[in-house]
């Protein structure tokens, strides 16, 4: 039987050392700020709020919330941005992607808009630069982020570890390799196109799956003892949900066909999710830490 | 016995192209422009700059050099810079680094002033976020894409190869193995901290050496067939050189020992090393198509 990795005691750690920080911040006369730029009344976007709001108060950072209808012009996004930017009291930034479907043109443009020092979301050119060029500036994306919190959390040895990547992505493949890189493990990125996907992932020490496939980390994938991240979030439809109905998420994984073989793996819900928008709280008092 | 993947007949098929690219360009009126910014008079920085101005004059694009003295001041170089930015003439800008002792402390912020769309040496944030990203702004650094022209050259088949690339410097590395991820192979980085080298390496398809580390390729680290790019370019003091003397350029490959084994490899010199200046020209060619 695995351990099971769970997101609510990385969160509960993470969230006792974000307090002492922000109370030393707040002795010195820092209160850490975080804005949130939301078009619109998206379900995605106001659930995904919540949870930060709760984790700011728990940890002691402030929310700022920036609500633009879902109709708004290029101009007044970009203006909300600017003044953003111009308020030493804000350390942080998200704004939720996609934006509306007028403002799609202009995404890449207003999303590099955001100073890179308050890009707590990792979505600026410096953020990524800085991501390739092992800087501090600016951040990375919050779920490749909570993949390495989630396996610091749990002392899983990264120096000389072998980690195959399952999806090639900019929000999560792409950085979480660079970072475990960055943290000394042996990483192979795999993809659609690999050819040899069984192979790559069963000699590997450390899975992260995030194909965003349901049910396509399968037994024939996995070995004894090894440590998987399932980063997911597909929509399973006959999946039971807490309320005896069918219709839940689920990772990547046949979690009841894998977790009998591996050593350890995150439950979807519950694992890499739970952990993101604290992420975010984290890169704020960082943020307010370095300003 | 391997196959030897030549710089020289990458560049020839590359300058063909390129005049071709040039001479559309000045039946448009346009005259393709690379501008060179040295500081002193460094021989590694004026061999490259003459390898430089010989394939450019074949390939029809014009150099303007901007020579500043090794004492220049950070505000002399960042004038020059501007003067550049601002010329419209010029398309490609190339800043031989490390820049001399006392600009040190201002390299990372003279390099990202150059415009990106004349960043033809893949050296400022926007050319590593468009590496990451996927854009098409700035370019990758020309040593990454000198591997790369290489393969394509001599049709080496990416899409569900298996690549080990050895050494993760920001240079060469990092980037060629983001670029070989877009180009659909499923790459393995490794490092100094990799704790099976001989296994990555032996189960490649492809290996891209670039370890800056003499002889550390041996027969033991490579399989029949495989295809080894070797971009190290390291002093073996015993090496035969050209004039019958010892001291010559060579690779991270035990040449003699490898070369009877793979499929086809890349000679030092005369591999990799040559063809990087031609991705000097062929980016501000780029450039000037893109303007």
């Amino acid at each position: 039987m695995a351990k099971l990795l769970l997101g609510k005691e990385v969160n509960a750690s993470l969230i006792e050392d974000l307090s002492k920080r922000t109370e030393a911040l707040r002795a010195k006369g820092i209160v850490p700020r975080l804005a949130i730029i939301r078009c619109g009344e998206k379900p995605s976007d106001l659930s995904y709020e919540k949870g930060a709001e709760t984790k700011a108060a728990s940890a002691g950072v402030e929310i700022v919330k920036f609500v633009l209808p879902e109709d708004v012009s290029a101009e007044e996004l970009k203006a909300t941005v600017e003044k953003i930017n111009n308020d030493s009291g804000i350390h942080g930034c998200l704004m939720f992607r996609p934006l509306p479907e007028q403002l799609k043109p202009y995404q890449e443009e207003i999303c590099s808009m955001v100073a890179p020092e308050k890009d707590v979301d990792g979505m600026t050119d410096a953020s990524a630069a800085s991501l390739l060029l092992g800087r501090k500036r600016g951040f990375a994306p919050c779920t490749a982020e909570a993949c390495m919190e989630i396996l610091r959390h749990y002392d899983v040895d990264l120096t000389g570890s072998n980690v195959t990547v399952i999806g090639r992505s900019q929000v999560v493949g792409k950085p979480v390799a660079l970072l475990l890189t960055a943290a000394n493990a042996t990483v192979t990125l795999c993809h659609t196109k690999t050819a040899d996907l069984v192979e790559h992932a069963k000699n590997a020490d450390i899975i992260i799956s995030a194909a965003g496939s349901l049910g396509s980390l399968t037994e024939e994938f996995v070995s004894t003892g090894q440590v998987v991240i399932d980063v997911s979030m597909n929509w399973d439809k006959d999946k039971l949900n807490a309320k005896g109905g069918k219709g839940a998420m689920a990772g990547d994984a046949v979690f009841e066909a894998v977790e009998p073989i591996v050593g350890a793996i995150t439950p979807v819900p519950g694992g890499v999710g739970a952990v993101t928008s604290t992420m975010l709280i984290k890169h704020t008092v960082e943020a307010a830490e370095r300003a």
